[in-house]
């Protein structure tokens, strides 16, 4: 698979995207493209000469002459920056010469660059970021994560079928169990959209489970857990918020109690695995689900590692050929949705 | 002051409330009135007779022939079971002959009890839960926590601010900072509830300090954290799922590593802490703000000990007149509203 990587994206970026796509490019068979400024990312690329062969890695540079910054406006950073090191990224998928484009960038832009460049897949009413959320044996995918603010419930039923599909076809599980976020276990408490969408979803040929409390998202409840991209974003925001706050209130309290303190080396290998575990950057990024193409918009603060996990995420949905298995999924939704109305 | 405690709600009623009853009375001054089936009750009061001075404790026996379970329609409950320990309750802070009431059951039975028999505060428009969950350095409050699913920024506003006084009043803190949930900091970011509200806050009196991201919440950003009872609901028990998950993975984790499982008895002291920490137990009920009259909402699975602290939450409330604070503070509000539409 050919990976276009926004070099420029991210706020370590290029140190972080040069080094991650040599991550990829040593670790996997892709080809990673470096979209930036040439004569930038060439001098940022020399730098690690003498650590690896670069000659023996499958990275090559295309050049991009501008940048979209976090700050900008995305819809009107994309429109304007026609030769932006993102811009470009979804060109080279739009036009086939890349199989996934990935950023780390300003992710208002990126989904207004695939939305531009790529398209909407037809049918698809809204794409939805579909972001991997670790749960005590595994992880599960929230959707939407913060594409969408203000939906409808068709929207939600559409993210429910495209996240399904990605965990299928991407993890490898059957029937993945999909649950839309709610106050209740009831199928009568909730608001007007999670009720409504409640209902289409029970008429639905996937595995529904009901409506999924925010107690049950992190036991692993539902492996598709279905909601808006507001009620997404707070989710995973608060979570990784959280997860930081107790570790180090761990450290506090421990510091409180001599002994413990003492036994904290030996403690540090049981906590590595945790913070691992909750560790966006283990995660890789997160599918822009319904686009005409595979784009992964990852972390902003990603390192070299979470720039790797990102590249292969995009590798994994273009081999699995996401893009086109979505698009049969929502026409066969749609067909069904038609035939039933006009029935 | 007088608690009418609804001694039949909660997971754990009779044995709960009865012991939280004992444990409020040992430790304050306050009087606390049973509310349940007299011989139920007194059955259950006798079993502590032996541990403890009854006679010594300001607890009294108020006869409730019927009881709400959890699973009832709440409003359908209320409306017909008239004689229920819930709204007996209800009915005692309406007459003034208790100051709050303490319930651990149904939560929309005990409004729609607080709303039937004390009425809503004259301009409030909807009462708010308000939630306290903990942050690095102390508690924020959440309001709404799940009264109220589909808002309008007028909701919103209020709730921000009858929380505000919450906190002033009882917590002791000047000019609270308020912060409106939503996915970025910028003002532009955010749904249509989140953007209109921000632009209220904006023009009022509260210490509104703009967006606050769901990251930062347990950060202690803002100290009143405003968002519609279906976002706070899934916010407050994700919280709660997310440290359990948390807590066990660090279990497990330590398990794999030999030494570190050893210095788990170290450990624990230091995770005591944490566990106190997010224990919704330590933090007492939630109090139903804008209705006539101090009422406690508590949590389903309380024990004596929480229940204890619920009823010290409601006398605490009770002894700062919060009632009359927030009739003035909405009169005044609306009063300032109505200035601006008409001048």
């Amino acid at each position: 698979m050919i990976i276009a990587l926004d070099a420029m994206g991210g706020d370590f970026a290029p140190a972080s995207t040069v080094e991650g796509a040599i991550f990829a490019a040593k670790e996997s068979k892709h080809k990673v493209l470096l979209v930036g400024p040439e004569k930038l990312i060439a001098e940022e690329l020399l730098k690690y000469h003498k650590k690896y062969n670069l000659r023996s890695l499958d990275i090559e540079i295309v050049n991009a002459t501008e940048v979209i910054s976090m700050g900008e406006h995305p819809a009107k950073a994309v429109r304007q920056k026609k030769d932006s090191s993102l811009s470009v990224c979804a060109k080279l998928v739009a036009s086939g010469k890349a199989d996934a484009c990935v950023s780390l960038g300003n992710s208002g832009a990126a989904m207004a660059a695939a939305l531009f460049y790529m398209k909407r897949i037809e049918g698809v009413l809204r794409p939805a970021i579909s972001s991997a959320f670790p749960t005590i044996d595994g992880h599960c995918i929230i959707a939407d994560a913060g594409a969408n603010m203000d939906c409808k419930p068709e929207h939600l039923m559409q993210f429910a079928i495209m996240a399904s599909l990605y965990f299928e076809k991407v993890f490898k599980m059957e029937k993945p169990k999909v649950g839309v976020v709610s106050v209740g276990e009831e199928p009568t408490k909730g608001n007007e959209l999670s009720l409504a969408t409640y209902e289409m979803l029970k008429k639905s040929d996937l595995n529904f489970i009901g409506n999924i409390e925010g107690r049950d998202i992190t036991k692993g409840k539902a492996d598709v857990v279905v909601c808006d991209g507001f009620v997404g974003n707070v989710i995973l925001k608060f979570g990784e918020g959280l997860a930081e706050t107790m570790l180090s209130l761990v450290k506090k309290g421990l510091k409180k109690h001599p002994i413990a303190w003492a036994s904290l080396p030996f403690l540090w290998a049981a906590l590595k695995d945790l913070r691992k575990k909750v560790d966006y950057r283990e995660l890789g990024g997160a599918p822009l689900l319904g686009v005409d193409g595979v784009c992964i918009i990852g972390h902003g603060s990603s390192n070299g590692v979470a720039v790797k996990n990102a590249v292969l995420a995009g590798a994994r949905a273009a081999e699995h050929d996401l893009t086109n298995e979505i698009k049969d999924a929502i026409a066969k939704y749609e067909a069904k949705v038609n035939t039933v109305s006009n029935g």
